[in-house]
């Protein structure tokens, strides 16, 4: 059970730490939780390059100890951008086997503090260095090469992929805590700086900082404390290759299409039975993938899809309606955490301005660099 | 259950990369446990500082999709010098949990890429850099303040901290992957180079590249692959204060006195039936140190124990009768499985000249930053 969620706004916090931040997030959820930080039994944090990006590592102490959780297993989870959503699954499995009561999973990063070309050299460690950055590829260029593959292969367009992030910002100008709270219009996203072709600056998501945070608990023990608890009906993990060279066809992620197959299974249910998603927009293109590999949508017509409007808020399959990635903002190690958050809002009908219109299962889908991890997490009303 | 166990040697190893020293240990550890890759059913990474010292990061799927452990949940865990350990405790509870059948465990870290004074402020990093690493103070400097407070308080001698010294390069010498194969005297231990007053060269370990790993199975899995396997009495993981600043005494470690207490009470076991125990030796100091805080002595007694030769690889409790940090290596991320996988040859009589007399019950202790992560672990043959 999630018993308790919160989160810090995501954005650019130059007065911030990164201690700062994950205090924050533990804080409201365990205040959401309804209970106190003594009663925590073990700590998981997902953050991705906290020692790169800061100069601080051996983090999950570093933030425990200062969010008054001291004496207990405190453990780091790195799993790229999908640091989060790994956390979130090891605090799963733990609570799920039995071995704690109440465990506290946490995201975050600190990533404004660098200049631009450093935080794209320090993400870039997301895929293969040797190969990949060797070359000089950051992540904008490997999900071009993704973008026009897909364009090729199955006519997908720059208005789809743009439809996408006017979707995404449209959704994160509702949302009170998303980094960029700025509608834009179709012809803003195409003539948008280029980045790497054909991906402008509005197909990629955002620097930023901040922090969210779960507390999980078996049922027995979430019973009397809350009544506002959502079930995790099933989280799955799984890998692939790091670098996009080593994969047969970079227009799928067998990674993401192996976890949604699994957790489809795990929790008996299928892709018609999601009422709305999370999914990992680090890219619009990435959105359309994402659609398709979940099994919302047939392959190859994700950007028709969104183009139409079935990912809309108010759509068949309301996706990133509180802004995803792109607007909400992407603090790495924060995003598998707070996207499961949000999931949980939807779940109770908490999420304001945001909020869907069927909230039965909801979907989390996070994923690690160019698809070398991913975790689908399904959530639904107990 | 530990099924298999691998290591590389540990040295500085200009031509090989991080994966190809984790992906050998793996290897090794699974043509041990008499498995094949595809097999396994999860893969746990510890490794401190990827990012820092090599660009990559992702390591987990990184190094796993090369070891041919392909599509499974790959994690990595990162808790300061105490990743190695951290890793194998989240990988015992999934095992223990019945999570999994067969699970790979392991370690890495590559750092003599790096120039030394670099090294030093990434380590630092595993401390708090805000208050810490803003004074400049590098890791010899903050176990230097702790020799110092443990000679106020109890005498503690520098003659007794180079004993550990003298002791750990000749157990080394004995040791074929040991990355110091040199003994010394007491007299040249003490006329080393001071590092940080009253540390010279010769109380603090090596910077070094290497890894280890293992393979974790319940024992109805154990039974019929191998007779040789090792029985995991119990995992301990607890957590401090990172700042040496926010200790009310630096003397001794509380999370390691925690884990030792939970240890023995879960192991039923005591102190006294330790027959042998490799433990984080980072500096001479943690040695003697983590001598009393395991209960092998009363506290402030550790340097008399050590100048006795007490801990000697024929004596009342060896201690790192491998070698140690000090003279086998410190690979940060890999040092917590390596401590593991010698304990398992030690139970094994596989140890060769490393092999101590009484080999029932052995204990692994891994210490992250200055105490803020702790890892003990309680083995025995069956």
């Amino acid at each position: 059970m999630v018993l308790g969620a919160g989160k810090t706004a995501f954005g650019a916090f130059p007065d911030r730490s990164l201690r700062s931040l994950a205090v924050e997030a533990i804080e409201h959820a365990l205040h959401d939780a309804n209970i106190v930080p003594s009663q925590a039994d073990a700590f998981y944090l997902g953050n991705f390059a906290g020692a790169p990006f800061t100069g601080q590592n051996h983090l999950a102490p570093y933030v425990a100890s200062h969010a008054g959780l001291n004496g207990i297993p405190c453990t780091r989870v790195e799993n790229a951008c999908a640091s989060g959503g790994s956390a979130f699954y090891q605090a799963w499995q733990a609570v799920g086997a039995g071995l704690y009561d109440f465990v506290v999973v946490a995201g975050v990063e600190k990533m404004t503090s660098q200049a631009t070309p450093k935080v794209a050299e320090i993400l870039a460690g997301a895929g293969d260095m040797a190969t990949e950055g060797a070359c000089g590829a950051t992540f904008p260029s490997l999900f071009a090469m993704i973008a026009r593959r897909h364009m090729y292969e199955f006519g997908t367009t720059r208005e789809q992929l743009a439809s996408v992030a006017v979707k995404n910002h449209a959704n994160g100008a509702r949302n009170p805590l998303a980094h960029m709270r700025k509608e834009i219009t179709l012809e803003q996203a195409l003539a948008g700086k280029v980045v790497a072709e054909p991906l402008t600056i509005y197909d990629c998501s955002l620097i930023s900082d901040g922090a969210a945070a779960l507390v999980l608990a078996p049922l027995e023990r979430a019973r009397g404390l809350s009544n506002r608890f959502a079930k995790i009906l099933t989280v799955v993990q799984t890998s692939d290759h790091v670098a996009l060279a080593e994969k047969r066809d970079i227009t799928a992620f067998p990674a993401v299409v192996a976890a949604a197959r699994q957790a489809y299974d795990k929790a008996s249910v299928g892709p018609q039975d999601i009422d709305f998603a999370e999914v990992h927009d680090c890219f619009t293109i990435a959105e359309i993938v994402a659609s398709e590999d979940l099994g919302f949508v047939a392959k190859g017509d994700g950007g028709r899809f969104a183009e139409a409007g079935c990912s809309a808020r108010n759509g068949k399959i309301p996706i990133n309606s509180t802004g995803g990635l792109k607007a909400k903002g992407h603090p790495v190690g924060a995003t598998g955490v707070a996207q499961v958050c949000d999931v949980v809002a939807q779940l109770r009908g908490e999420a304001a301005d945001c909020q869907v219109p069927r909230r039965r299962i909801g979907l989390a889908q996070n994923l690690g660099g160019s698809g070398a991890t991913c975790v689908v997490s399904i959530l639904g009303n107990v």
